[in-house]
C-alpha cells in the first residue's frame, strides 16, 4: 500500500484568504473535501498573478495549465463562515509542468492559525493544440525565479 | 412588490431521476439553493436528448442556449440520498428564445411523490459570434411539437 | 406567461467584490449560471456582517435563514478572471421573512461598470425545528433599518 | 521530490455511470478538476448501497466518513455530454479507516472505455463526537467482504 506523501511549503510562500461560505459546506456540517482544490486554485491563481504571469495572460500566449495531478491530506474541518489562510508556494518547475504545494490555515480569534489540510497539484503546459509544450520564457524567467533551487 | 410567479407544469412532462450526494447539500443539511438550477439542467438536457436534439448536436450545428433567466420557488428541501425525480415540460418555443418548467419531487418510500421546488429557465438561442440566431429548422420542428400549443 | 420580475437596488447599497476562478466558469466559456446563487449568498452575507448581524450569530440565535424563492436575469456573461462587484440592497423586511435584491458588475478596466446579472432572493426566519419563527428582536431592529421603507 | 502512487483497481470492481453536465465543465471545455472527487464520492456511494450498507443507515449507526486523504492522476479530459464509467473498488479495510481506489473511463461510441482519471480516498470511520470510532460490527464484516485479501 501507497504511504501518503510529505507535503510541506518552502519560501517564498504567498497567502491569500477565503471565507467559507454555506455553498461550500455539506450536511456533515464541514467544507466537503472536492472545494478544497477550488481554494488551491485560489491560492495559485493569485500567487501567479502577485508574483509572476496572470492566468489571463498565458492563455493570450496560447497556452493553459491543465492539472495531472492532485493530493491532498485533511487534518481538521473548515466550517461555514471560517476566514481560511491559503498558504501556497511553487516548489518544483521543469521545462513543461510545474507543482504547487498548499496549506490551507483557519485564522482562529485569537490570531492562531490552525493547520486544516495540505496538499498538492503538479500542472502540465499544453498548448491550443492540446500538446505539451515549453512555459513561454516570459513565464518561465518568472516561475523559475520562485523555487529555492530549480530543480530540472 | 413583484408577486411570485405562478409555474405549472404541461403535458407532455419528462420525467428524469437524480440520487443527491453529499457534495449537492450544506451545512444545514439539505440540498444548496443553487443546485437545483444543476438538476433543471439535467431535466432539461435529458428531455432535449429523448425528445428533440441533443445538445451536443445543436452546438454541431453552431448554435448554443445560455440561460437568460431563471426562477425557483422552494417548497420543501431536499436531504443527503433524496432519489429526486426532475419533471420537465417546455412550454415555450419563439424563434429565438424557449421557456422550461420544472418540478422536482422526493419519490418517498410508500411511492408517493413529494413536490419540493418548482421554477422555471429561459433560453435564448445564439451562434458562435453571441448574436441572437433562429432555431434550426430541424431543431424547431422538433421543439414546437413538445408545446401543446405553440405561444408566439 | 408570466411577465419577468422589475429588480431593482434601493439605497443602501453594499458593494462586495468577488474574483471568478475556472471552477466557476463552464465548457461555453462563461460563469454557470448558478453560480450566480452563490455569488448572491456572498453578497447577503458580507452585507449582513458589516450592517446588521452575522448568519453565524443568527445561528447561535437558533435561527437560519433558508430561501423559498430566487429569481436571476441574465444581461452579459461574466468569465474567467473578471473582477465581479456584487451590490447587494435589503428591499423588504416581514416579521418572518425579508427579501435582498442583487445586481452583479463587471469593473472594467477602464473603471466602468457593466451590468451583468440583476436578481432577488426571499428568504424565511426559520427555528432549529424547521418552523417559520419571527426574527429575533436584535435582528429585526438592524435589518429593519436597512429597509428605505419597512414594508409589512 | 515525492513520486507518483500507483492506483490499481481490484476485484470485485463496482461499476456505476455518470453523465457530465455543463455545471461540471470550466472555460477550458474540459471537467474542472474539483469535480472529479464528486465521481468518487458517487462511485464510492452506490458500491457501498449495492454491496454493503448505504451511507445513510451508518449514519443511523452514528459514525460518518469523512475523507482524510485523496488522491487524483489525471490522463485525460472528460467533456460535456461524456457518459462515463466510475470503476470502484475497496483496496483496504482496517478497524477505523478504509481506501478505495477509482478509475474512470469515457465508453465511446464504438464501446471502447479510454481511461481518463485514476485516484484514491482514504476515509475514517468517526462517532457523532468527531472521534475515530471502529466500524460497527455489521458494516465491518460486509466491507471485509470485499477486499480481496484483508490488511491490517
Amino acid at each position: 500500500m501507497a504511504k501518503s506523501f510529505s507535503v510541506s511549503l518552502q519560501e517564498p510562500i504567498f497567502r491569500t484568504t477565503y471565507r467559507v461560505i454555506y455553498g461550500d459546506t455539506d450536511a456533515a456540517g464541514v467544507v466537503y473535501n472536492a472545494n478544497y482544490l477550488r481554494y488551491f486554485e485560489i491560492g495559485r491563481t493569485e500567487m501567479m498573478r502577485e508574483w509572476a504571469v496572470p492566468y489571463s495572460s498565458m492563455e493570450k500566449m496560447g497556452c493553459v495549465l491543465p492539472i495531472t495531478e492532485s493530493y491532498i491530506r485533511f487534518k481538521a474541518p473548515a466550517r461555514y463562515d471560517d476566514l481560511l489562510t491559503i498558504a501556497t508556494s511553487l516548489v518544483q518547475v521543469k521545462r513543461v509542468s510545474c507543482r504547487f504545494h498548499y496549506a490551507i490555515f483557519r485564522t482562529e480569534e485569537d490570531g492562531r492559525e490552525q493547520l486544516l489540510v495540505k496538499g498538492f497539484t503538479s500542472l502540465a503546459c499544453i498548448n491550443t493544440e492540446g500538446r505539451l509544450t515549453p512555459f513561454p520564457d516570459e513565464v518561465m524567467e518568472k516561475i523559475s525565479a520562485l523555487v529555492p533551487k530549480k530543480e530540472e
